[in-house]
């Protein structure tokens, strides 16, 4: 196997072949598709399902707690999740800069498979193309997803004092990648809260019958996907800054930096719209799982129907938290 | 709307939700999801369905007789037919570069939304990111697709005598690419056989029963999907060279330029293998469409079992046609 990507591995001929081989379905594991056919072919029970792609474009390649692999194969998972939808089978393409090393390619392509045989989802369809020196910055996925949606989630529409659930602690992800990107001299063990969520839906189960909306605050951050959905819903948010979970650490680093955390972005929690009076109930079921320890009800929807979002503050004011109108980093996932 | 692409337009704030809304929304027409939600909600009857994706890198961006838009679609479509799968759903993701011309973009998008018109796909889920100038060569698209597998198409095993079909001429795509990557100075009014091959499965319907493959040959052409199918198949193929439909002006081309067009791609071309006996037939019903007026078949397989492609050459001979191993030219899809 060459050290490095050459043009000829995206031909389609006898080097691609090669790539797939020895690096696709080598790392990606059982059940993933190896055939020479360009679709996959499956069947279904006649149920709901959910379908989701997007691209990673994350920089650095690998960072504190993950690398564009695993965050590959979690964001469709956790895409797919917002659907309310156990995740089945993902699509893989990669644009490959020449020249990127084979080495790192084996360890982008061995955290997929990690995801995928932690989480039970197959990669069965894919795709390789490589482009010139200096006509993309290393390499980029796409990941496409389809999962079978539990007949117990249908959204439904959002009403006054309608409860807003966080599952987690806050912009872990996107503070992890700002420490990389700016080789920022600070001792900490921080890493990226980059992780699949495809157990909210068993875990969840019944309870899902409560849940009205959910979503995934990556890009933009907490702030962000609370507008968007405040905006939809026609309805105001009035968050408490007291109860959004962050970690002394990611609080601080962003002080020293002068960023906001509420924009940085969550790459394995979930923001749950949760019908008024339900939200104590489904809190405790969350809780059963460790990586939910941190879940809080963050805030509730006011009779106000401007579509915008309030925080009380700690020191007992209260703030609009606009939109996102400028990006603090680009390309964190 | 601003002229060129800007990096908060890949943000997930408001510029990315101007973008989706004044470009994608857009253009892609009735039936594309402009909801909030990450992940697209279907449901099927139980069925088979076949699921692909790929990743466009085509340069130039537009070319004779399409664009990486057209590309995309028509790829997808054409990946799912190969399954004998109508195409239903398609995702559409880009990454574009900062700086990007906006009018560009728009164009790109209008020429999918073509596609979708013509063919009766919708595109139901995507996603934008921006990366800095310098860290792509203008726009990436990527596209997954969703189809439901026709009852009368089940690929089955090959053997000796089974015919080998094409439906239309090669190398235009390829050779489209040449002209337009070299700026060549020849008249021609050739262009790219780019096109969506959808239709293939109600025309063949219940002929369907006797075709055993179907492949387009994009990226390695004809030479290289053959070489793929035999060594698959584990029998040898023989190609007629006076069958293989190819037009004047690629022929001359391609001799000007000392290039084989077996290798080059075809956009718009679909390979099938057909139970022996049974190729007029199928060629007789491909011909009731003028796009497959030059469908011919092209070769059968023997019972040679080393797996490789030889060609009876016009002058008498017989060749070898091996699997690529160097491309012709790069990123021609």
């Amino acid at each position: 196997m060459f050290s490095k990507i050459k043009l000829t591995h995206g031909d389609g001929g006898i080097h691609t072949n090669e790539l797939i081989q020895d690096v696709f379905v080598k790392y990606y594991g059982e059940g993933s598709s190896n055939s020479i056919n360009d679709a996959f072919v499956f069947s279904v029970n006649p149920q709901k399902l959910a379908y989701t792609t997007d691209s990673f474009v994350v920089r650095p390649l690998f960072f504190k707690g993950g690398d564009i692999g695993k965050l590959s194969i979690c964001g469709t998972i956790n895409d797919l999740t917002t659907a309310g939808a156990t995740p089945l089978y993902i699509s893989a393409s990669f644009i490959i800069e020449e020249g990127f090393d084979m080495e790192s390619l084996c360890d982008i392509a061995k955290s997929m498979g990690e995801v995928c045989r932690q989480t039970g989802v197959k990669i069965v369809t894919g795709d390789t193309k490589v482009v010139e020196k200096g006509n993309a910055d290393g390499l980029f996925i796409n990941t496409s997803g389809i999962g079978i949606v539990s007949p117990h989630y249908s959204p439904f529409r959002v009403e006054p004092d309608d409860e807003i659930i966080i599952t987690g602690t806050i912009a872990e992800h996107g503070t992890a990648i700002l420490l990389d990107r700016y080789e920022l001299n600070i001792e900490t063990d921080m890493v990226s809260d980059c992780r699949p969520l495809n157990n909210l839906i068993p875990l969840l189960n019944e309870d899902l019958i409560y849940i009205k909306l959910m979503k995934d605050p990556t890009r933009g951050g907490l702030a962000t996907i609370l507008n968007e959905i405040s905006n939809h819903a026609e309805f105001n948010i009035e968050l408490d800054e007291s109860r959004i979970p962050i970690t002394q650490q990611v609080r601080a680093i962003n002080e020293m930096l002068g960023i906001d955390p509420l924009y940085l972005a969550c790459e394995g929690r979930m923001v749950l719209i949760v019908k008024k009076g339900f939200g104590d109930q489904v809190i405790q079921r969350l809780k059963q799982t460790p990586i939910y320890a941190d879940a809080q009800i963050i805030g509730r929807f006011t009779s106000n129907t401007q579509g915008m979002v309030y925080m009380q503050t700690e020191i007992g004011g209260k703030r609009i938290i606009p939109a996102l109108e400028h990006q603090t980093i680009p390309r964190i996932c």
